[in-house]
C-alpha cells in the first residue's frame, strides 16, 4: 500500500493540465474504472469536463471508481478548446457511437433533438443517464422515464431545475415521505434579476431588460426567459416531483413579465410586497380534503416582503416548499451558469456511478397519484385591483357589489381621490381574499362595464399569504 | 386488476383511524410488505407512528412495498396513548427483541444508551437504520458506520441536523461532485429564537430565556441549547459530510450565547448586523491551497444584516454553505418539532425500503480525506471589539499599535466621544480584518494590559463577510 500511495503521491504533484486524471488512473490508485461519456462542451460541457479532470481523484475515492471520460460529442471536435484540459482526441462528432460504449452519460446539449435519441440509445446500452435537459423531460420525460426503467438504469437530472441548488433530490427522496401542499419557485435568474433592478431602480421592463442584456444576464433574444418557456419547463418538472403526477410543459399555464409596468412594481410597494415571476405548483383538495388536481401555473405575481422568497435578488433563484409536516422549507442559489450547473451535474454523477458499483438503482418515475391538471379558472389565489373611477358617493357600493355578485370577497380596499370638484377622479386599489381565476376574470370584466369605472388598470395575482 | 383496484377503492374509503394500514395491507394491495419497528414513542415517535399509518397507501406506492409497523418499544408500554392511532398490542418493553426481526428500524429515542446497542443489534441482524439521534452519531458515528457498512446496510439520519430541511442528503449527495469551502448553519431553533427576541425587544439574555420557555420554545433546563451542545454536536455532523473527515462533538469549540448581553445586540444593531448562534465548518487551505485541515467551531457571531442567514427569524433553522462550483446555498425550515422531524424520518425510511427492493443501499460513511481538526486559536475570522478608553491624543495611536503588533489588521474604527473636560472618555469599536483566534485574543490581552484603555468591554466573532 505505501508503495502505491507513494505512486499516487507523485501522480498527484503533476499538474491536471499536464496528465488527464483518466490517463493516471492505472497507476494511482487500484480503483475500479467507469466509462462516462459527455454531450456537449459549452458553458455547462466545458465546467464538467474541467471539473472531472481536476477533481479527478477526490471524484475516484467518493465514487470507489475512477471516472474515465472516454469522449465527448461536439458538432466541430476540430475546433481548439484550450480552456478544457483534456486530451483533444477526445472530442468527437460521433455521439451515437460514443454512447454505445459508456457506463454514465452526461448530456448536456440542451433541445429536443438529437438530445432525446441520444439519451435512449445510451440507457438501451445499458448506460445511465445525467440531463441538464429541462426542456426535453418537460416535453417527453415518460418516454425517458419509462426507458430508464425498461433497461434498468438511472435517470437523474438535479441540473435541469435551479441549477446548482439540490431540489429534484430533496424532491423525489428527502420528502417522499410527506405530503408536499404547494411549491413557489423563483426558477429563472433572468426575470427575477430584471424585476428585482426594477424595484430598485424604479425603471421600466424594456430598459432594464436591455441593462440585464449588457450585463450578460440576458440573452439577445430573451423570449425563452421574459415569456415564462423556461420557468414553464421547469414547474412541470417540479410538480411531477412533488405530486407524483405526470405534467407535461404544455399543461402549464404560463404569462411571461412583458406586461410588468413600473407601475406595477410601485403598487407592490405600496403594500410592501414585491413582484416577482413565479413558478407554482399547488395541491387541489376536493371537499372532503382528499387531493383532486393539481394547479401548474407560472406568472408574475406580488408577494410580501416578508415572505423569504422576496428577498431572493439578482439572479439568484429559490424554491419555497409547502409539506403537510415538514411545514415550510425554501432551497436557495445559483440558477444558471456553467460552474453551478456543472455541481449539480456531478453530484448526480457520483450518484449514479455509486449505484452502477454498489448495485442497484435511484427512484424511478412515481406518477401513482395520477391527478388531472386543473385548468386555469379552477386555480385559487389573491387579487390586486388597480381601477381608476369617479369621485362620487355609491361608486365603491358599485364596485364592492361586482366583486360580491361573482363571489370574490374583498380584504382591503384603498382609496385616493386625485383632484377635486365635480369632475374629481379616485383610484381605487383593491386586494381579495382567495378567489378562483375565472371568478375574478368575470369580476374585472364586469367592473369595465361599470359608468362609474373609467379603467382598470391594472390587476395582478397576489401569492404566498 | 381492476378487481384488485376495486378492493384497494373499498379498502381506503375505510378511515385510516378504524383501521390501521398494517391490517389493511393483505387485501389492498398486492406489493411486499417490509417490516418497520420504531423505537421511541415521544414527541417525535407519535408523529412517525401516526404518519405511517395515516398515510400508509402513499407510503407503499411510494416505496413499491407496504411497511408494517411490527412494534413500538417504549419504556412503558401499557401507558395509554389515544393520540397514536395504532394497535395498543404493538407498544412492548422489550426493544431488543423487536429489533431482531425488522426490516427497517427507526431510532427516535435520543441519547447514546441503550440507542447505540439497539442499533448495533438492528444492523446485525440485517436491518437498515434510520435514526435522529444527533448525539450518538457526533460521540460514536464511526461505529455506527462501520457497523453498517460491515452489515450492508443502511445508516440514514436526515432528521438528526436541521429536522425537516433536507441537508444531510443534499450535502453527501447533491453536492458529492463539489468541494464544500464553509458551512454556516442556524441549526438550534431555541437559540435563535432567544437572539431573534433580543434584536427585536432590546431585552437581555436572562427575561428573553423565560419568555421562551413560557412559549415552549426552550425546556426548563435550557442547558443543551444555550451552551452550544445540541448546536455541536450538529456541527460534527455537517463537518464530517462536508469535508469527508471524521469529526467527533468533543473536537467541535462550543461557546454557547449566555453571554451575549442586550449591549452585544445593540452594537450589532449599530454596525447593521445581527448576532446569531452559528456552527461553522470551515476546510482550512495551506498556502498551495491544498486542503490542510477543518475548523469546527459554534459560538456567537455578528452577521451582515444583508446575508440570507440574518433573515431567519423565530425557531427556524437554516444551513448556509459555500461551494467551489456552486457557489452559495442555502437550506431553510423547521429544525424541530415532532411533524418536522418526522418528515425527515420518513423521507429517509422510504430511502431506505427502496433499496430493501431494489437492491444496493445508499452512499456509506466517506472519510477518506482525514483531515486534521484544526485548533481554536488557528481558525480565521473577522472581529468586532468594543474598548472603553481615555480621550485624549494618541489613544488611537497606540491602541492600533497593540493590533499592528499582533498582526490583526484594522478594517473600520468608530470613535465616540463621553463627557467632556481632561478627565473625559471615549468609546472606541473596531472591526478587524481576518485574523487567527489566537492573534486576537493576544491583542486583547495586550489592550487590557495599556493604561489608556479602561477596559476591553467586549468583543464578538464577525461571520459571513
Amino acid at each position: 500500500m505505501s508503495q502505491l500511495n507513494d505512486v499516487a503521491g507523485r501522480v498527484e504533484a503533476v499538474t491536471p493540465e499536464e496528465i488527464p486524471a483518466e490517463m493516471a488512473s492505472p497507476t494511482s490508485t487500484p480503483l475500479p474504472t467507469l466509462k462516462v461519456a459527455l454531450l456537449g462542451c459549452g458553458v455547462v460541457g466545458s465546467a464538467v469536463a474541467t471539473m472531472l479532470v481536476r477533481n479527478g481523484d477526490d471524484l475516484a475515492s467518493r465514487v470507489g471508481a475512477r471516472l474515465e471520460l472516454i469522449g465527448i460529442a461536439v458538432r466541430r471536435p476540430e475546433r481548439p478548446r484550450p480552456d478544457v484540459p483534456v486530451d483533444p482526441s477526445l472530442f468527437t462528432a460521433d455521439a451515437d457511437t460514443l454512447v454505445r460504449s459508456a457506463d454514465v452519460v452526461i448530456e448536456v446539449i440542451g433541445g429536443i433533438d438529437p438530445a432525446r435519441e441520444l439519451i435512449l440509445t445510451a440507457m438501451k446500452h445499458g448506460a445511465s443517464v445525467v440531463t441538464a435537459n429541462k426542456a426535453l423531460l418537460a416535453e417527453d420525460g415518460p418516454t425517458l422515464y419509462a426507458a430508464a426503467a425498461e433497461n434498468n438504469v438511472d435517470l437523474y437530472y438535479e441540473a435541469a431545475v435551479a441549477g446548482a441548488i439540490p431540489i429534484v433530490r430533496p424532491m423525489r427522496e428527502s420528502l417522499v415521505g410527506d405530503d408536499v401542499q404547494r411549491v413557489l419557485g423563483i426558477v429563472n435568474g433572468t426575470t427575477n434579476f430584471v424585476l428585482d433592478k426594477m424595484d430598485s431602480t424604479g425603471a421600466g421592463f424594456a430598459e432594464t431588460v436591455e441593462q440585464a442584456q449588457a450585463l450578460g444576464y440576458a440573452e439577445a433574444d430573451p423570449t425563452a426567459d421574459v415569456e415564462g418557456f423556461d420557468a414553464a419547463a421547469k414547474a412541470a418538472i417540479l410538480a411531477s416531483l412533488a405530486f407524483h403526477t405526470r405534467v407535461s410543459i404544455d399543461q402549464v399555464h404560463r404569462e411571461g413579465i412583458t406586461e410588468v409596468s413600473a407601475a406595477d412594481i410601485q403598487a407592490a410597494r405600496e403594500m410592501d410586497a414585491v413582484v416577482k415571476l413565479l413558478a407554482i405548483c399547488e395541491l387541489v383538495r376536493d371537499d372532503s380534503g382528499a387531493p383532486s388536481a393539481v394547479s401548474v401555473r407560472v406568472h408574475p405575481a406580488m408577494i410580501a416582503r416578508s415572505h423569504p422568497l422576496a428577498s431572493v435578488r439578482d439572479a439568484y433563484n429559490a424554491v419555497f416548499v409547502e409539506a403537510s409536516a415538514a411545514g415550510e422549507l425554501m432551497f436557495y442559489g445559483k440558477g444558471a451558469g456553467g460552474e453551478p450547473t456543472s455541481s449539480a451535474v456531478l453530484g448526480d454523477v457520483v450518484a449514479v456511478a455509486r449505484h452502477r458499483l454498489a448495485g442497484g438503482h435511484g427512484p424511478a418515475e412515481s406518477a401513482y397519484a395520477d391527478l388531472p391538471v386543473a385548468a386555469m379558472g379552477q386555480a385559487t389565489t389573491r387579487y390586486h385591483i388597480s381601477l381608476a373611477v369617479a369621485d362620487r358617493p355609491g361608486v365603491l357600493a358599485q364596485v364592492a357589489s361586482a366583486f360580491a355578485e361573482h363571489g370574490v370577497s374583498i380584504e382591503t380596499v384603498r382609496q385616493r381621490v386625485l383632484g377635486e370638484g365635480d369632475e374629481s377622479r379616485a383610484s381605487l386599489v383593491i386586494v381579495t381574499h382567495h378567489a378562483t381565476d375565472s371568478a375574478l376574470a368575470a369580476t374585472v370584466d364586469a367592473l369595465t362595464g361599470l359608468d362609474t369605472v373609467d379603467a382598470v388598470v391594472s390587476w395582478m395575482r397576489v401569492e404566498g399569504a
